[in-house]
């Protein structure tokens, strides 16, 4: 038998007078009682087996106001589609007993893995060399969910999925989601995505026509930019400062928004990178992102809230001498320390948040979720069902076996702590290798608190050669100085949400946690 | 150090003094020299470093003729899209010893794996019963890249990727594409997919409009309408006989198209899964094919060539009581005794073919491949730069270790061998079992010679009911009563091309390999 990694409990209103250790207090140690959780049906772990991510939820959310439709919105590919018409079949598959004839599904028998294990680091001991001092070795065999020993296995995650991903690790990440953010909202729903950039594409596809223009901060993700210009949708940016998009100049620019004279229809939709925003670093305060999210309701425009860094949010900034301050002393003050998001003040459910594990645990997982209202979920995860499908069903039986069997979500928010302490120190060492070796004169930064990029402004009218040189020019020249100096930085211009647009500044984007080598590639 | 799973020679077409095992005739045992392969250099293995699969071929292909092109065919989208600008910008990090201070990438030092591994099957002891006892255990270190013991290894695999998959195992399905088709043009290229269902999305999102009308068989893979159909794009069924696609009937509506009659322009692209086709289980033979290539050939069609079930082709059906015929008696015998793909007789470049490791390896591992022309190959590796990005590398790492490193080609065609007959002894069971119980006086079927899918025909001219019931009806009762005595088949109907048109057969799928029960689930 498997650790228990929770206690089942029939039903989520009928807790309160149960004494059940609190996942954010509890103490932590392998094999703890990780949380209260509603009891399953078994048929719920099976092979492909659909699951309601409502049912995941331990709070109740009757009392709350249902998330406001989108179908005024969505675009004709969103609205006319059905899902897939196999996968509904499964439903049959509930039936005990019953032997499957149809559908594609291979047998279990001739997947050539017998067994996986990986070494995983102890709750508390981290770092790289304690993990190999003192790793736990994790093993998955083939048949632990018939025999009783796990409820996820080889033989059910190495076979087809649903487009949401499999329940066992998406009744984690709703747990999660619900211990972070709480949505003030009745119907929100999990589901999982390939990946934040997959999250984006589908996202888009959902929501826009050729000929939109949505908005975004005026230094923005290159890769959301490219992933939208070719669906014909172009992107404004909204002027920004140190805590990024500026409520103000967004509702000016939706206020006097001018259909011909911009060529599209008014704006409906925001994509943001609220924490350590890429590439400038910027993080919106919670203040600025209720005011943000007024605007949004006053236009109603809908939000898509990419949030692969939150959770590198740093300690305060004490300058090079000062003493740090202590880390959180609990999982809820670290939880208390972190801004709140959107999808935690979205009354409306206008809010699409996509969380990723690429940065807090490994990219190549291609693994992350999202969570929006029930009607936007069940388009997202019919369009998974009929292209990207589910996650890899490898990289979700390792992240399940660390993450619900290991870890727990006590052991993974001391993760989180962790990994906070190890940028804060990274960011440090940067801030204070720039303050020593940089040209102050002409560059200037803030001190990034989240995320993983510094973000640098030169004074461009201070080169000799300008105006002779534009600022392109001058951006390239750098670009190559660095380059011989051996080091790699971006150059601003790749990230402008406008490209066609005049630009009148200069920045350099550095790495807070740059290590990659390129003699170790 | 890991066995080597190659010799490696500096030039191709210098190996002809030179006596090097041939993959496809060599002894099998466990780290044997798996073929011939070009000196790689270094940073071809490192973290999202690009490759070109190009590299990665061992025949020389100058002599033989170029793709045509195909930008006429494409949209808007596929022609604009440019890439992922910062994907591009790891060019740079080829620099000896640049240290990257941009980009999003983690440090390979967060994350929580110090080591992974799989007990897969001995070549030659496929069987789960025999892995479980005689299986291998094979490792993947965190830093084996570093310290020169893998070509792969965590830190790089769990890290980001491009699009076209790591250069690891993107060598690999190059090197089986090439000796399974050897395609007899120029500059045919390989790229990975997440599986072929999101390999036909993203074709369709390059080669079609809103409005288009492509072609297919008239029963044809559901979840295949179902991604076409949001984008606007109906499917026209060809007619089929038992051995699929009529060349006759294709050239029939493509010679006789009438552009304002059909409310769309004449059929550019062809979707069709040659052997072991879903939902028929028909499989095309060579002469079909070359006689449908022509066709498209006349009428300018691309084709895309679905192929997941070509390594379920079976052993002969020799009937009941008839002794089986031998299985294949060297890994040349195999290749040769499969049907030709399109891919090998694609003299104009015209055919995208998608492979998959979902229907012989496992389907949870969310891998698959695509080749087509270096044009093609391009637009399909930017578009999954800035969406599905590369097919997760904790999925890429597993079947690296198995196939590259472990089981090489040879012993992977062992494996396909022993599917092979595995398929064949199912076939004949479900052949003997319907045989014995089903009603030949209203039922028929043929043999499925590849694949999953037992295709079987109702008469329901026969059934009391008739005409006072509609074939859907009836239909619909025949899969209740079915469910009701505990197994589950398909309905024929799931699967038309196109569900508005008139109907005048009715059939039910069943799987040859049918196990998945209810009560496991």
């Amino acid at each position: 038998m498997a650790p228990p990694s929770a206690i089942e409990v029939s039903a989520v209103t009928d807790t309160s007078g149960i004494t059940i250790p609190n996942p954010l207090t509890a103490p932590v140690k392998s094999n703890e009682i990780l949380g209260r959780r509603k009891k399953a049906n078994r048929a719920q772990w099976g092979t492909a087996a659909p699951s309601n991510t409502a049912n995941f939820r331990l709070n109740s959310y009757d009392h709350k106001p249902k998330a406001k439709r989108w179908d005024h919105m969505m675009n004709t590919e969103a609205l006319i589609r059905k899902g897939n018409s196999l996968k509904e079949a499964a439903k049959f598959l509930g039936t005990p007993g019953i032997i499957s004839l149809g559908g594609g599904l291979p047998s279990s028998e001739y997947f050539p893995f017998e067994e996986l294990t990986i070494k995983v680091p102890k709750v508390g001991h981290f770092s790289e060399a304690e993990t190999k001092e003192s790793g736990v070795i994790i093993t998955a065999g083939k048949h632990d969910l018939a025999e009783n020993k796990s409820n996820f296995d080889i033989a059910t995650a190495f076979n087809y999925g649903q487009g949401s991903g499999a329940a066992q690790l998406l009744r984690w990440v709703t747990e999660h989601t619900e211990m972070v953010h709480d949505p003030p909202y009745q119907d929100w729903r999990c589901t999982m995505s390939i990946g934040s950039t997959s999250g984006t594409d589908m996202a888009l596809r959902m929501f826009t026509r050729p000929g939109d223009v949505m908005l975004s901060e005026e230094y923005t993700f290159s890769a959301f930019v490219e992933t939208a210009r070719p669906m014909g949708v172009r992107v404004c940016g909204v002027p920004i400062d140190s805590q990024g998009l500026l409520p103000d100049e967004m509702d000016h620019i939706l206020s006097t928004w001018d259909v011909n004279a911009r060529g599209a229809r008014k704006p409906h939709l925001l994509y943001t990178v609220p924490t350590g925003q890429n590439p400038t670093g910027a993080t919106q305060s919670a203040e600025r992102r209720r005011a943000l999210y007024k605007v949004c309701q006053k236009h109603d425009v809908y939000i898509i809230e990419d949030e692969p860094y939150y959770f590198l949010q740093m300690q305060p900034y004490t300058g090079p001498n000062a003493p740090d301050v202590p880390p959180p002393s609990s999982h809820s003050e670290f939880l208390r320390s972190l801004v709140p998001s959107y999808l935690s003040m979205d009354t409306d459910g206008r809010v699409m948040r996509l969380d990723s594990f690429s940065k807090v645990i490994s990219p190549g997982s291609r693994i992350g979720w999202v969570t929006a209202s029930q009607e936007v979920v069940e388009k997202y995860s019919k369009h998974a069902d009929v292209s990207t499908q589910n996650p890899s069903g490898i990289s979700q039986l390792v992240l399940f076996k660390l993450l619900d069997e290991h870890w727990g979500h006590a052991g993974y928010l001391d993760w989180l702590i962790y990994i906070r302490l190890e940028y804060t120190k990274r960011r440090d060492t940067i801030l204070s290798a720039c303050a020593k070796y940089l040209p102050r004169e002409v560059m200037s930064w803030k001190p990034p608190m989240a995320g993983m990029f510094h973000w640098m402004q030169i004074d461009f009218t201070k080169h000799p050669d300008y105006p002779a040189k534009s600022i392109e020019t001058i951006e390239e020249e750098i670009f190559m100085r660095v380059i011989d100096h051996g080091a790699l930085v971006m150059r601003g211009s790749w990230f402008y949400a406008d490209a066609d647009e005049e630009h009148h500044t200069l920045f350099f984007q550095g790495h807070v946690c740059g290590c990659a080598r390129g003699e170790d590639r």
